[in-house]
């Protein structure tokens, strides 16, 4: 049944093409029409975006940066709202400001260590003799780290709790991993050190509640982020980009996104709110992050038996499981760890800033380009990379509307979005209030969250029918420091798969995570987006993210010396960006290719159907003939040009609407705010319909009916959900 | 936090309105434009609608009639399929059919009585002897009745079953009536008989199980259908409209609508389905109707204490509540009630028969018409008068297209749904097929269902928005019989409102419930829709329903009898339905008045204020204030008039996605596919916010914090709709 509607779409994006050339046709033809007709099917000005191109400029994006980082900035600061302002009276401003600009708040359930509590991690003895503590803050190399606005370190979302018990090392915190150490240690009453990777922040607590744990550490081993390196003498910033020992990964440890108290309700004063008792998906249990040289002491003195070998790191000594507890032969024999955390939950005033340049000819139509605002210490590259290349964009897009060069034939809605380090928050938010309008008018999402993590080539991913786009607009864009090489040369270079219908092209991502801003426009709204960087040449570096993520020593002198000296990496990311963003705003028809989507969706049911049919027949379960009466090639019936301002609309809307028919609010009720059947996050770990791929994998470790059910159920809204989109892309009637 | 966003709607409303001034203001000084632009320009011929209304014509309907009704046509039988076919040679026809007709088939799950092994209900004694058989199929007047195709009365969707116990009178089989019983009585083991009304049908049945009760009948008492009368000799059908004593009113005995298989899924052959037993909201124990000519042989013959006096009909009897069990004087003295029930379930194929006339200017702007073709016998009132309807509307508009008179600006679609009498199956399986495309496309969906239920008034229920269109073509259309009284005025006469706009109005009513095909479109895809029929006199009549109702008298001789002599109440409502169907198809801006509908919300709130407010703040719930800068009195910005083809489709499209604003899909999870914020369900019986007021019903009689915070819930979820629908109907950027 998958199939045939696949036939569908495959089918109906031949006839667009076809409705596009003659679209074009068309309006080429139209000449001699009156003057607001010539507005109307005007296209995109291929000349403008040269022009904006060579005004987008380094020392602009740099001395953004600089004014964005000049002090600590989480969400609901005194820092924090000092870069609303700067994001006001850039927008504001009546030279190169947008058409309008404002402040949007709302209430939000953020989680703060207690300054004047600091949660302290200790060993203690039988005696309760302190024989270590570790360290509060990190490592003060430049006055940024002196700020006494630098957060302690801590766990969003963890609660507070003062416990103790013997340490475990339970390697990344996964099912598995506490599954393994459970087999031959009692888990009860311990305190668990992970470290980053291979499981969600919030899951490694999750995960261990149910075994007794009381309490979880977590770090960064140098094994995941310094490609091994760990002296602070000389390996380590300041003197390389790599994480200093103290360095610690701050970071928020919820499941879902958008504000915890006020699921899918935008969080305003007056708005029903659960019990923070009753948020879902946070640590039951005390947990707290640490740094490498802490965790190098209470590993090395661990007792027991040797851990795996996968789970061993960087550090020179054998990480030993615990027995549970440290080493008889260590200097904390017979000793606990002991958390004492004081983490406090608070309702705050959070800001999104918005703005807008509206469309001339379909002010109706939202093209809307995001990136988080908050940080958690002074984030030059999370996130201010990105907002000082969206401030240079709209400075160099505001200035030509001012001064009445420019404007675009659909709005363009900008949002600097508020804390989303909490867990996306500012943009969940936005899009559960404005839900209607959005749902009703926008045609595409871009967001440039980190902007640089390294300037090797550029990371892009997105819903498959934008990949022409952004390969159009990377072949006219400069790779950092190559004049001659084009940004997309540098990427296929680095990452490329061979498509049935182009060849060898760049590989693009697909957006099934949450991991940014585009999780709501995706998942919930079923917005077509994409989330761009510049990021690493793998060859030189296996670091999971930038070493300085997260930590006190992201700063502005890090970003400029490490990860884009010269600013030439945000140069290429805003110039392309911005070419994608010009082109989703003027283009008579909208630059969505349908048959590029139809290809990744036949690659999943290809993939579906090796994987899964036989185990599917033999529980009766039909996946699909190919039914030659269902092809629905209409052919093209577009002789009358009569109607084209409301033609090209049709089309348009058709592209636009594409990804919302793939929604289903009901299809995944355990999984928050996502509806979007095809890039559904998915813990099956197959290219292929998720709710499909993850049923199946129940199914097939149960072998109970009831979850073959539920395969047979998720195999009939995928089905449902494609001939929809194929309906949406079929003639109209 | 809801007065503020209603200001909103009232206040966008008003702007619309100036926008739509200055569309026609644009329009009519565009003659000098290219004519496609003249096309594309054009708005209701009002000439077109004149021509209209003489053509149809009162015997054209009355041979619809007699042909749609020559046999019995139950869902997936013979008949049914007889009509398939009438439906598609009218549809297709050269000379007056649409551009387009076919049918199609859903597999559903349906009920039916086992024709092999009747149902059968008997009074035994103790010895198992039978002392009185209730009659299996209604008396024959006509052959009609002889038809070996008239199934026999039976509830659709009660299990089969064969239980037998002592008789109690249970009223209206409602939650209270059988708490009252229950004060007095044990009801385990008993049989409890019902009358209709009050309760929905499968209710009574599901009321009935916690206490015990095995088996439930149901019959129709001459109070609620007959003024009392109950007489065969004279004072009912085949001498009166009234219902004979064995008349029995059939029906299905579901909760949801739709295939009970496949929930929110179309029926397709491969779809997903839940087991049978897995269905909710149909009848636990046997279940059965009956005539009243054997109720009142069971009933009078009752023992135990009266029943109270509003649970007394018409018969010339006390209404005793059973001992439980029969009277000892009567000669059912220690007899129980038997009841042997062969009803068995089956998929089965179902169709839908679908026409289209395609739209010249916005053929991907649909509005759709629609009736049921199934009935339970020969169905002449319901549904075949609205399909004799139907088919006059098509017979006229489709010649027009044929003779390239005419062809409307936007795309008609035609909808003969099939298996509505089971649960509103065919209209629910389209809707779940085509969600996305609908949700994309529909302006409006016109049921016509009963056309003519008696010939004294109109009776329309719609969304308020509508109220003006519907206005307008009634005062277009005479009243049947009265050539100088127009449909508009005997309706004001008959049941009228007074408005704080409009004065005094006809009232139109609310589609809250699920009582036709309308309810997929309203409650689950938000498309404004209008409900109307010819109705009764009240004044003349207390029947619940025309005394025929699914009954085999239903019948041709029936109706032209004593429905609609002359079938000019069926001629009104073609009329009517018509011209307000050409309305919204051509139209250029669409007749949709938002500044009623904001009347109705603010009558629901000045109602939720009063009745509520005081419990709220106790509980610490803002209803919200007034906030006057959040006032959205956007100044109208319509000066250019150069975009007009697009400003026109821009406005349209406010308007028609204005109640898919108001979907929550996650509001009522108990609620099968009810997702209107505004018009769903409720049991709270008061004219307010269905939500809000369930809630606090609910929150009132517990009294627990819970409760109050769905209270609170309820009032975000209808304050967050209320500002998306107000966002849609505001300045667009």
């Amino acid at each position: 049944m998958i199939k045939k509607a696949l036939i569908g779409i495959l089918c109906s994006a031949v006839v667009l093409a076809v409705g596009i050339l003659i679209g074009h046709y068309g309006i080429s033809s139209g000449s001699s029409a009156p003057s607001w007709m010539q507005n109307v099917t005007k296209d995109v000005d291929e000349s403008f975006i040269e022009k904006f191109l060579s005004e987008v400029d380094t020392v602009h994006i740099q001395e953004n940066l600089r004014e964005l980082t000049d002090m600590p900035h989480m969400a609901t600061t005194a820092g924090d709202e000092k870069t609303v302002q700067v994001m006001l009276k850039r927008w504001q401003d009546p030279g190169y400001g947008l058409d309008d600009a404002w402040r949007e708040e709302y209430d939000v359930y953020l989680s703060f260590p207690n300054a004047n509590k600091p949660n302290k991690v200790t060993v203690v003895n039988a005696e309760a003799a302190v024989l270590h503590s570790i360290r509060e803050k990190e490592k003060a190399y430049t006055d940024d780290q002196k700020d006494p606005d630098v957060v302690q370190p801590y766990a969003a979302y963890s609660p507070p709790g003062n416990v103790k018990g013997r340490l475990v090392y339970a390697n990344q915190g996964k099912p598995s991993d506490y599954e393994h150490l459970n087999q031959t240690l009692d888990l009860r009453g311990t305190i668990a050190i992970t470290r980053y990777g291979g499981a969600g922040r919030g899951a490694k607590a999750i995960n261990a509640a149910p075994y007794g744990v009381v309490g979880v550490l977590v770090y960064t081993d140098p094994l995941d982020i310094n490609d091994g390196l760990m002296s602070d003498a000389s390996e380590t910033y300041p003197h390389s980009w790599y994480m200093p020992p103290s360095g610690v990964e701050r970071g928020s440890f919820n499941r879902d996104f958008g504000d915890l108290l006020t699921p899918y309700l935008a969080a305003k004063e007056d708005t029903y709110r659960i019990s923070p008792e009753d948020i879902t998906g946070i640590p039951p249990i005390p947990t707290q992050p640490i740094g490498f040289e802490d965790a190098y002491v209470l590993i090395c003195a661990l007792g027991g038996d040797a851990a795996p070998s996968t789970w061993q790191g960087a550090f020179n000594c054998t990480y030993n499981v615990g027995g549970p507890g440290f080493s008889s032969a260590s200097a904390f024999n017979n000793s606990d760890v002991k958390m004492d955390i004081y983490n406090y939950g608070e309702v705050k005033k959070s800001a999104n800033v918005m703005g807008v340049i509206k469309g001339s000819v379909e002010p109706d139509r939202y093209v809307i380009y995001g990136n988080h605002r908050d940080s958690w210490v002074h984030g030059a590259i999370d996130p201010s990379s990105g907002t000082s290349v969206m401030l240079e964009l709209t400075r160099v897009l505001g200035r030509m509307v001012k001064e009445g060069v420019w404007r675009p034939r659909r709005s363009i809605i900008f949002g600097s979005w508020g804390a989303e380090e909490f867990g996306l928050i500012g943009s969940a938010e936005y899009t559960e209030q404005y839900f209607a309008k959005l749902s009703e008018r926008a045609i595409a999402y871009i967001n440039v969250d980190i902007a640089v993590f390294a300037n090797a080539t550029l990371r892009a991913s997105a819903m498959p029918s934008l990949e022409s786009v952004i390969f159009k607009a990377t072949k006219e864009v400069s790779a950092p420091g190559e004049a001659s090489t084009s940004v997309y040369d540098a990427w296929i270079r680095h990452s490329n798969r061979t498509s049935p219908t182009h060849g060898l092209i760049p590989k693009l991502g697909y957006l099934t995570g949450a991991g940014s801003d585009y999780a709501a426009f995706v998942h919930y709204l079923g917005i077509s987006s994409i989330d761009m960087s510049y990021t690493y040449d793998r060859s030189k570096t296996n670091a999971r993210i930038y070493p300085a993520y997260h930590t006190a020593y992201d700063t502005f002198d890090y970003a400029s010396k490490y990860i884009d000296p010269g600013f030439v990496g945000h140069q290429a990311v805003a110039r392309t960006a911005g070419n994608i963003l010009i082109r989703l705003a003027d283009s008579l028809l909208l630059p969505f290719n349908c048959s590029d989507y139809a290809e990744i969706l036949e690659a999943y049911l290809n993939t579906a159907v090796s994987l899964y049919q036989q185990q599917l027949q033999a529980h009766k379960i039909s996946i699909g003939k190919l039914q030659t009466d269902w092809w629905r090639c209409y052919a093209s019936k577009c002789n009358s040009l009569s109607f084209m301002p409301l033609k090209v609309r049709r089309i348009n809307d058709q592209l636009m609407l594409l990804d919302r028919a793939f929604l289903d609010p009901l299809a995944f009720p355990d999984k928050y705010a996502f509806r979007h059947v095809i890039w559904t996050s998915s813990s099956a770990g197959k290219a292929t319909f998720p709710g499909l791929a993850d049923a199946y994998a129940k199914a097939e470790l149960s072998g109970e009916a009831s979850d073959w059910a539920k395969v047979h159920y998720h195999l009939s809204v995928v089905s449902q959900a494609i001939e929809g989109a194929a309906n949406t892309l079929a003639e109209v009637i």
